[in-house]
């Protein structure tokens, strides 16, 4: 238990620090002001906090789109004044914030950052050798999961809900050929998370870097292999430039995904016509920016593919075998915490086996001969 | 030509008769009573028209959800009175109504329905070997399609908005193993729209049946297959009772598609803020029915393979083949039609290849892997 608080502890940093490398100072803090000015009696203003760069693409934008959307729908009366980190709160600041609920009332995250308040909150973001993003978006909205979620998340005075997903991440970024499970031992990756976790267990050696020194990282070979997000973020970085293998599919993070939390009295205080706004709007959203990963992913990848030259890789069998034994082993952990915890453990490990069943039949399958009967 | 719009006329008698087969008759239109009445000023009352009738599991639940949503989220100043399918209109009158704007001013139904008003609008809904439910939401938000499919719509009047999917359908229900391409010869099996066409086209015969007709044609041997949906809705139909095989991943209908459209008036007139409520409470009910789809057909699945022996087959590899190259003929076929339909399919096509390309080192690679590695 010790060597997992130890980690936690080393995940929360690098989280600090992927933020830090990513954010690009400013000065003002950036509300709703593009929007027209309210101009009907009755505005409710609310503060979001975001763990996102404003300019960050992808999830960045999502959180300003989304109180574009609330205020236009709303007619002006709810208006959600966005302010992405460094800009009122520091990295990983907004889940005591939002708690508490008075420097802010909502927060736009990820449920992976808070797994040092309690683990289980790893099960509603990403979790290697978990649930692809449809299969979590089914758990949740029809196999139990919101309600677990929201079980968890009142005991911190918090409400929930999914905010989008970055679909199935990559393996990773090498300068050298992984051809064994053996290949694993000692290899030094930068990668964040419970994946990192089931990579040290499972042999390799995890590294804490923020996402600005991933780059150098890999081109001075202080590290022989990274993680970051997908082609779309991963091609914008530049990695092709310092490593020459492309590894794939990611074994961390199947369907990582993001939160929008309220603070759950003013949850509560919300007439019901605005629950009904927020609601559709972050349900809305989370289903158009999930989209644009989708698309600007598969761009990317042509891209590298083409004009890069670079190398897709899958991992060995043997590997990913070791890396989910690892990885059973550290979901295991997780719900040794308490009782909640064994009880979304449980639910979660069900309902995945049974949505495997179906995956494998439906999308996998199908994939699988739509490319041999199409021929290219 | 010819032989292409007689089977469309075909195809609009079969949907007809799936419609009419699955109605429980009704004698009252059931309007969105059972929400609190409006009390503020200003209340607009539109008229749904609906090709579901209410009490069909998934997409007739999810028409009538989207009304409540709307209602809530407006505060009771948008009313919208659901008229499942029968109830004003009989089957497939809900196009020609909308786009006039007098009886009804949205529908929810789907693109497939409407190849006969123009071939194109099959890519909306779904295509043989076309793209996935997430592949057609990433093309239609992120690749140009929706501009395409207002294009489109606009001639007739009409905006559209995807509405939700069903999912990859199952290939169907067997009474005879087909063992490869040359088995499909003469296969009498109950499919209808751009699936259909293709069966034929590659050597089966296609046969139109409404829904509440197919349990008797398998039993009786009238035909020796036929597909419906998938698991979900595929149990409660009790195939199993008189098939013995169940074939998949279906080609026909990889990521079929319902629509939710508004007479292009109508929607113009709207307010911004009634147009934002509109658009997010679809994107949200589209996001949530399709995870409801995934998740209760995970849910049959295990209980037809569990409860009732029901023996899984994908089909050979030899007919995906031949099934391919005939689907290819009917996209091409489709693409004659005029110069927009050229684009579309250009369009279509393209952006299908680059996301084959994603899903297969992204969802595709990923399932599978997790299946070997997880050992069970």
């Amino acid at each position: 238990m010790k060597n997992r608080r130890n980690w936690l502890v080393a995940l929360s940093m690098v989280v600090v620090g992927f933020v830090a490398g990513l954010l690009t100072a400013r000065q003002r803090p950036r509300g709703h002001s593009r929007g027209a000015p309210p101009t009907v009696t009755g505005t409710r203003t609310l503060t979001m906090v975001t763990e996102w760069p404003e300019q960050l693409p992808g999830i960045g934008a999502s959180a300003t789109r989304l109180a574009r959307r609330v205020a236009a729908a709303s007619d002006g009366n709810l208006v959600i004044e966005v302010y992405p980190v460094g800009t009122k709160l520091e990295a990983l600041a907004s889940f005591d914030a939002v708690s508490e609920g008075q420097q802010a009332q909502l927060m736009h995250a990820a449920p992976l950052y808070w797994t040092s308040k309690a683990p289980a909150f790893g099960f509603f973001g990403a979790t290697p050798f978990g649930m692809t993003s449809p299969e979590l978006k089914a758990w949740i909205d029809h196999g139990g999961g919101q309600e677990l979620w929201d079980e968890l998340s009142a005991r911190f005075n918090l409400k929930p809900f999914s905010a989008g997903s970055s679909g199935v991440q990559m393996g990773g970024w090498f300068n050298r050929e992984i051809n064994s499970a053996e290949d694993l031992k000692g290899l030094r990756m930068r990668i964040v998370g419970l994946g990192g976790e089931t990579w040290t267990r499972a042999g390799g050696k995890a590294v804490a870097l923020s996402g600005g020194e991933i780059f150098q990282a890999l081109q001075r070979g202080d590290v022989d292999g990274a993680e970051w997000f997908g082609p779309w973020n991963d091609l914008s970085m530049g990695f092709y430039k310092v490593a020459r293998y492309y590894y794939y599919p990611g074994f961390h993070e199947p369907g990582s995904s993001a939160e929008l939390s309220f603070n759950l009295d003013t949850w509560q205080s919300l007439p019901p016509a605005h629950q009904e706004i927020i609601r559709s709007c972050i349900e809305a959203e989370a289903s158009f920016v999930s989209a644009e990963y989708d698309a600007r992913n598969a761009e990317a990848l042509a891209r590298l593919q083409r004009d890069h030259g670079v190398e897709l890789n899958p991992f060995p069998r043997d590997a990913y075998r070791a890396l989910a034994l690892a990885a059973e082993e550290v979901l295991a952990d997780l719900a040794r915490t308490d009782s909640l915890s064994r009880k979304i453990h449980r639910n979660y490990i069900e309902f995945r086996a049974q949505a495997m069943g179906w995956t494998e039949v439906s999308e996998q399958a199908f994939a699988s001969q739509r490319r041999l009967a199409l021929g290219f």
